[in-house]
C-alpha cells in the first residue's frame, strides 16, 4: 500500500530530481537504521546519491550556502529513504523527534541554521501538519568524504498493523 | 502550582540575572521542544536572551573560558525554560538523560569539559539530589550566530497527574 | 555470573592490552552512565586508561589514522566497561542503538568513517550476531584533553531477572 506520506516523499524526490540507489547499505559493520520498540535511529547521512556526494567542501569557503542547503535536502531525504526501507513505509513514522545537522563550515560561517532549515522544510512537507521536530545544527571542521553536510535522526514509529 | 524545582530554577535565573523572553519559539519549521511518551527532546540552545547572544566567539581565542562557562549556564537554563514552557512545570522532568555541549573552540583549546561543567552545575542545583546526567562535550569549528556554546538535552518526563 | 558477552568483552581487553582502572567515575557533576527504563546513555568517552589519554592530537596532522583507530577501540571498550559497571554485566545490553564518533580532524582529513569502523568492529565482535548499530561520525576541531577521538552511545537494556 502506498500511503499519502509515501507519495509526498516521492513527490519531493521528483521535485529535487533525486534518484537514490534502490537499496541502502551502511558499511560492513554498522546499519543505516535500527528499529527498537517504538523508535528508529538513523545513521548520519551525507548527501550521497548512487555513490556520488552531491555537496562537498567547506561552506562559506569552498561551497555556497545554497549548495549546502541542497546537500541538507538530499541528506534529509536520504534519511527518510533509509527509514522507509527499514519500516516498509514512511507512514509508519509517527513523529520525528530529533535531527542533528552537522555543517562543514568555514571559520566565519555562522549560518548553520539556514542550512538546517532546508532539511526541516523537507520534514515539514512530508509530515504536515505534524512535521515539528527538535533540531541541533553545528559547524564542524570536516565530515566523511569531504561532505558539506551530514544529518542523523531519531523518530517515533508505530507498530505493524 | 509552583513546585520546588520551579523555585530552584527561578532562583538560578535570579542568581545569574537572566530575564528570558516570555515565550520561546524555534524557527519557522522546527520546535524548541518535542514531547513523546515519557521523553522530551530539546533543540540546541545557544546563550540567547531576548534576541541577544550573551557569549560569542571562539573560546581560547576571541573569548575566555569564564565567558564560555557563562554561556553554558545560559544555554542550560534556556533548555530548562523551554522544557518548562512545554511541560508546564520543571517538576515534570524526572531525569536529565543526556546533554551534548558544543563549544566553539580555538585550535588548541581543550577545556570543553570545564565549559560543560557550568551547565552540569545548573542541572545539579535544580534537580538535586537526582541531578546526575550523561554528557558529551566537544569542540566545534563554528556555531549558529557565532555563539560560543550550544547545548541540547534529552530528559525523561512524568505524565500529567 | 560471567556471561558469554562479558567473556568476549574481556577477550577484547586482553587482545588490545587494555587494563582500565577498576572503577569509572565521571566528573564531580555528571555520570558516566544513566539507566532509565529500558535504555542506557553513556557519556562521551575519550581513550583514557588509568588517567592517560592513549590517542591525542589532530588526526591527519599530529597523529595517524591507525593511532586514531586505536583510540576509537579504547573509547568503545571504555563505553562498554562503563555500561558493565552500571548494569553489572555486558549481557544486559540488548542492542546498541546509536554511536556518535567525534574525530579531532585535520582540515583535509576526511576518513572519519574509517576511524569509527574500529569502534564498530569492537561492537560487532562483542555483540555478534546482533552487533548492528547506527552511527554518526564527524570531524571536530578539538576534544577534551586534546583527545583524538570521543565516543558516546545509547543502548537498549534488559531488566534484572
Amino acid at each position: 500500500m502506498t500511503s499519502s506520506r509515501d507519495m509526498l516523499f516521492e513527490q519531493k524526490l521528483k521535485e529535487y530530481e533525486i534518484d537514490f540507489e534502490p537499496e541502502f547499505r551502511a558499511g560492513a559493520n554498522y546499519e543505516a537504521a535500527v528499529e527498537y520498540e517504538n523508535e528508529i535511529y538513523v545513521s548520519g547521512q551525507i548527501p550521497r546519491v548512487r555513490g556520488v556526494i552531491m555537496a562537498t567542501g567547506r561552506v562559506g569557503q569552498d561551497t555556497t550556502l545554497e549548495q549546502a542547503r541542497r546537500g541538507a535536502r538530499i541528506s534529509a531525504l536520504r534519511a527518510l529513504a533509509v527509514m522507509r526501507q527499514s519500516l516498509g513505509s514512511v507512514d509508519r513514522i509517527k513523529k520525528i523527534l530529533h535531527v542533528t545537522v552537522y555543517v562543514q563550515s568555514a571559520a566565519d560561517f555562522t549560518q548553520q541554521s539556514e542550512v538546517a532549515d532546508a532539511a526541516s522544510e523537507i520534514l515539514y512537507s512530508v509530515f504536515a501538519p505534524d512535521g515539528g521536530h527538535t533540531r541541533t545544527s553545528v559547524g564542524v571542521y570536516q565530515l566523511p568524504k569531504n561532505a558539506a553536510v551530514e544529518i542523523d535522526m531519531i523518530a517515533a514509529i508505530s507498530g505493524l498493523d
